[in-house]
């Protein structure tokens, strides 16, 4: 079968295309096809060395894909040869509580990884994907909409009325607008866009805030909920606008810290999350279980993850650099 | 001012409209020109003698009411004349959990009652009511609709992609209807009237199940749902209808019980909600708090409340026996 | 090996010691030497024919047992042999929400049994067992324990200060009141036995009631907490004892429905669910997730169960027997 | 009456003794006698002007205290004259989450101060104080005490068998000690001083790290818990301490944000929030319903706050002293 494989970090320059040996399923386990892969900025990291210099190499990079069952191990019965499934970011966070060995499962890392034409996993660490989607959208889910819902959702327990602030357009914030208005909230977005404004306007977001032309967004936030902020905010930017954030948040609320996307030392006051009562909840991804909570919401509503380009397999390079220029709306997806 | 007062229990001919003395706000109080109020079963069942034999009479009955503060008492702060404003169900249940002091505070049970042109009442259990409502709509609320939304929401954490059972086409169900489709759940509905069913359809369930001609409606119900069960029921029907709910939730399922429609013993076996781990949730109207982030969804949302029909204040025991008829769909509303 | 397997439902007459070849672990799976296991009235039930009457026979009874890794499968890595462990009673439910798959796994019940020489059993399903405790106590808790701690802890979410009923002094009962004092609650116990009583008041209990000379015990309850009524009842009577149950909980407090025992039809009037916003919950056993967290606090404690008798494998009948009586106070185990 | 108010800020030269006219409690509010204050660092800050350099002048500062009630006014009824009470923090708390009107209420900020012979008080701000303990032992309680209980058992939900680190022996730290351990939890403490060490490890402390022998007391944590971490921070330090408290959690666990002991910018890396998936919530004392639900479990167990020493109200300038010096143990309470 075909891979691509990583055999130097430090850039994208280290990715060959490779015809590696079949994987062959062992007891438990399932034999995926791979049909599309989406990318997420820890792929960056990790090809960059910033995530884990220490990564075994050669390795397949990528956490996040979407194909159909192959073959089946020995008692393996969840899935059938011919069912479309996705794999979760990490096949070993079955439900419950997180923890160490969980979180060492996650694809992508330096173990398996989903860019190759057949990847063999755990049956327990797939989902079926919703019947209305294709391989390309269901590709997008396992790591950036599942740590939106876990992050709007599962821990944030949102409700009609309630107000979220999205910030951007990556994967994480389109989905977690989705999320949100599927859950009857209002949501106020921030860009520096104001095209990209409109079209999550047109998603159903409430109001949009350019924080180019308003540099202090948070103002702008606290005037659109009457001086009160918001409920939660889906914190993607890091230091760079979590100060902000704990400004737009109202007393008593949350903020769900996710990204490392601005980087830089990540240092913040915290005398607003003291002053304030502020719940600052770490989300890293999400269990099987959170999984297949939203899908179930995705098919009941028919959503439709929103892609910004799809790249073939011979094009990742192409692919992680068009992601790293920040110009996207949604997923950046690659085609196998 | 014009009040409706009960002069003996046991059916409707107790009711005399009467001329009573205005009453004036006390400190922390708020004097309230009633414009419309509403009817539950509770009412009747007040006045037919059977929710408590011993009422202190005469009295003015009925819980439900929306109006225009008309004069603030010393210190009351939190309206103004001219707001516009309903009242808690049990006023004294601010927030927090239920004891039986705030549950005494429940209005038309002996003590306050809304069927009345002016009526005084602590400022903190008040609540303004959506901009886009008419009184009418307003004075829908107190009971059935945050009843609906305790059962659903605060309570049930109801969230997108969820399955709710909702009996009949009364005020509570119509309402947890709604507040089910707000928060991006699944409605299945029962009726025992097709025409009742196409509304409710037409309203955003997914299903309707005629009970009449689907007696065994739970197994229609688990069919509808692949055999798993529904994840919520909104229980009114009491001991008629909860053997076949419990058949009817998933393993792990919820059911708020609320109804005492059909009387009769109440007595059902448990067995069910042990082997299935199932729970029930006696639900008792809710808080100040509650209502508050319920308005806060509606007016999201500009939702719009069932009036099944308008009445006149004279009219108030055919309004009743309309209620008791239990030929509506929504709520029944008397105009002062 | 040596087992015991039930060749006929009915009695206890259709029990056999046999040998049985040895079983061999697969994949992820580990070989235990079972030392000791514990009984439990659904033990009986299903002797009787009375919990499933179409089980597979002849098959492996008991569901609750200790012993130590013989052997672990390919793939098998989280124990090894020597180690001390204990099976889950539902080996398939690691954590999350219960669901019918997982409930399926539980042992005892025509598959897995634990009444043998020789056991294996998926590694997921195991938990290590205390250090400071025996095989005989250690064999207590799947069962027994698991359920008072998923009842009072989990689920009841007990903290110090507040009031938990108990009744009578078998397993689950036991265990609930060591936890609920664990967690620092106040006890309230009821039997039908002084001397019982006498010990239970020993173990930490503020009170003891007496329902044979006290036969309106509720009353009792409703006295000695200023008429408040408990938070939490933990209900293992059925429908004999839940009528008084619901009139000595509080407003708003909550009832573990646990047991079987008292039989008949189950039926109750839930009227005061209602009336009292009370929170009926079914609970059956729990996860390895619940059992983990559960034996941290019996370590940290250095608590010990409490076991009535401890019968060798060739009198299982007359242990069940025993059982059956209902005289014992605690748990009754076989050593193996 | 006597009362000490503040008639400048910087420091505390501006405390004066004075006789003020005695205050007359209006609808719905007590005149409670004050018997004992304590002394929280939010009043040295208060004082010197860090809090809120535009505080009215002259002020009565201080915000915990208890006493008896000296009269009730018209319509008052919790509380009858001779009753024994405290005043929560934030008397306009009552239950519910926080919000701005109700943190307002904070006393000893402006408004109401307690360091006075006689205060009026909203009768639902008060609670009535455990039995056995004296004016001086309740008086610790409104601020520090239901800090740490809001933390460790509200929020926290601490069960026995999870570990929590509390820092240094002040007021809050001493008294999340006691309720972690009243719930059946480990405590691990540090300390500069050997000798508090030694009386935390009394008090039920598992394990003492010393922070001046042992810098990187967070390493010592881990090791103590297997390298795992702690379930749960009780963090009162600051920015000077927070990094190493996020290396001493556990994955999943949480840290309560307290204290503002440590000053400076308060900035601090989140990174480990976001890979270790930690909650860090910040807590602002706690509501009238918790102060009930921590003074029913002080009661059950006869706890006894920890008081390092009584001051007579002409010393309240030196109580302050011995406070901002850092050496005590428990709580600096002044008789009144």
């Amino acid at each position: 079968m075909r891979a691509i494989r990583v055999h130097e970090l430090g850039g994208l320059g280290g990715l060959r295309v490779e015809d590696l040996p079949d994987p062959t399923p062992g007891p438990g386990e399932v034999l995926v096809r791979v049909r599309a892969v989406s990318l997420n900025f820890r792929d960056l990291l990790m090809l960059k060395g910033q995530y884990n210099p220490k990564l075994p190499l050669p390795m397949v990079p990528l956490s996040d894909g979407a194909g159909e069952v192959a073959a089946v191990g020995p008692g393996a019965a969840r899935f059938q040869p011919g069912d479309r499934v996705a794999a979760a970011f990490m096949p070993g966070w079955v439900s419950g509580a997180p923890d160490e060995v969980k979180a060492r499962s996650a694809l992508g890392g330096g173990g398996t990884g989903m860019l190759a034409q057949n990847v063999v996993l755990p049956e327990t660490g797939l989902v079926a994907i919703p019947d209305h989607l294709s391989f390309e959208e269901a590709a997008t889910l396992p790591c950036a909409a599942v740590t939106a819902w876990h992050a709007v959702v599962t821990d944030g327990q949102i409700k009609a009325g309630d107000t979220v602030l999205v910030q951007g357009t990556g994967g994480v914030s389109i989905f977690a607008l989705q999320f949100a208005r599927l859950n009857g909230a209002r949501v106020i977005a921030t860009s520096g866009n104001d095209a990209k404004l409109a079209r999550v306007l047109a998603m159903g977001a409430s109001d949009g805030v350019n924080y180019r032309t308003t540099p202090d967004w948070d103002r702008a936030v606290l005037a659109l909920t009457g001086g009160a902020g918001v409920d939660h905010v889906v914190e993607v930017g890091g230091a760079g606008t979590l100060a902000r954030s704990l400004r737009a948040v109202r007393i008593g609320g949350r903020v769900s810290l996710i990204g490392v996307l601005s980087g830089g030392a990540g240092e913040v006051s915290l005398f607003p999350v003291l002053m304030k009562s502020i719940r600052v909840q770490g989300i890293l991804v999400g269990s099987v279980e959170m999984f297949e909570a939203m899908n179930r919401a995705i098919s009941l509503h028919r959503l439709r993850p929103v892609i910004d380009r799809v790249f073939p397999m011979e094009q990742t390079a192409e692919a992680l650099r068009h992601l790293e220029a920040g110009a996207h709306f949604g997923k950046v997806v690659i085609r196998i």
